[in-house]
């Protein structure tokens, strides 16, 4: 059995994510927080944690990104998950009956059509899967929640509205972390983050070795110093693996531009064709 | 009276910035979201919103991203905030008898440490002054929320404790959105948004019109492109005046890279040094 920690409650998206990526043969550890994932990998208690990384409408999840910076981890791979929300209620609740919506502030975020146009009161609640469960245990009959279908089926509850994300092609990318190195793939992606002294010019001189290798980048996320007002950390994924001779040459000479420089990972690509 | 839309309630971390920015003489709009305070702008309503744009420990505010790149606005200025954070409550009430503290998610991360260590309920709402004002009019007496000093005062509360901001370099910029043009200032800045094709080398490409230029970058921030799954729009905020010939020559070569390039307004930088 492999062990996986993710945040949320039973039917979340993220054990979704990691069956798909491990199969069926799983123990799962559910966490409250994305910092609980972490620690229940660094303390040897699981083999694995999965995180989600960035929603394709939303933007990335920060917290994970400044979870890759504090804790020792690598990513060992990576799983993209089309995202169906549904709205979701007690057995012979109807949408009239409704005058709360209880849901993650991600999922209120990627359904603000729908919500907009039903005009219920929204309140925030820190897991969708969560928030089924929490209007079942309740027996509320003036609630609906957000989450999968997966959650709806765990919680046998009833779907009134499906697909209510505002965009068809909703997809969350998750990182799968563990103290283990990752086994490659044909398609690889490697995961950096570094920070540089001043802005200046010299984003476009830690791009410029990654650009003359070919190395083709994937993603660019900056995030704060939160020790330092105003400047700013880079993480990078790019297409190849650190062992490789001309990756390996190209982040010799990108961290030479750099202040502090930290690898977190290569893995296998997710061939998902979006 | 000039006047000026901002979203929250009376005491708002942005009014205090608007207060700042302007002077004594306006005459406040406040507004529910962000996407109002555009609106209002652009239906000629006031001359002038104001919007945070990023925090020095949590980072961007991604709505005003996403807004900035739907509404046809001009950023006319920039104010940076010190941002104290304090913990208010109804007169005559203790720390002891606090079992819930109602927050702006935004002031919920900056204030992380406290929170974690004083252990109460925490209930995620959709302004910082207005939770004040909400366990006031209530009369809660179990309950307590974050906010300015300002918001405080205004509505006659208590502080139970003061800067419980987590990093005391707490900073909150905003911009000054209108549309006017700006006067320009000594030293200014230009803020720009476009998108590129594929991201390749083509991020790199970007910036090199502005290095070879010699402009200084103090700011990129990638959002997805809701349309196009995984593809990213870029912003850049650079020091320099779009009308100056060395700036507007790179900005041409900058374009000829691009799918797509939006210049959002030169305006004088925030003087502040932290």
């Amino acid at each position: 059995m492999i062990q996986v920690a993710f945040q949320g409650e039973k039917g979340a998206y993220s054990e979704e994510a990691a069956l798909q990526y491990f199969g069926e043969n799983i123990a799962f550890k559910p966490c409250y927080s994305f910092q609980e994932v972490f620690e229940y990998v660094t303390d040897r208690k699981v083999e694995y944690g999965i995180v989600p990384v960035e929603n394709s409408y939303t933007g990335s999840i920060v917290d994970t990104f400044d979870l890759l910076l504090n804790y020792n981890v690598n990513i060992v791979g990576e799983k993209i998950l089309r995202i169906k929300h549904n709205l979701i209620a007690n057995k012979g609740v109807s949408l009239p009956d409704i005058s709360e919506v209880y849901a993650h502030p991600q999922a209120i975020a990627q359904c603000d059509v729908f919500l907009k146009k039903i005009g219920k009161k929204i309140t925030p609640f820190y897991d969708t899967a969560g928030s089924v469960k929490y209007i079942k245990e309740k027996k509320l009959r003036n609630a609906a929640a957000i989450a999968s279908r997966y959650a709806a089926e765990i919680y046998d509850m009833n779907i009134l509205a499906e697909s209510i994300e505002s965009f068809s092609s909703n997809y969350t990318r998750f990182y799968i972390i563990s103290l283990k190195e990752s086994v490659k793939g044909l398609k690889n992606k490697t995961t950096i983050v570094f920070s540089i002294k001043n802005i200046p010019g010299s984003l476009y001189n830690c791009l410029k070795p990654l650009a003359e290798a070919g190395l083709n980048l994937s993603k660019i996320e900056s995030r704060p110093d939160r020790k330092k007002p105003w400047e700013y950390i880079f993480y990078l994924d790019f297409e190849g693996v650190k062992d490789d001779p001309i990756v390996k040459q190209a982040l010799i000479k990108l961290e030479a531009e750099t202040s502090f420089l930290k690898i977190l990972g290569s893995y296998p690509a997710d061939t998902l064709i979006i």
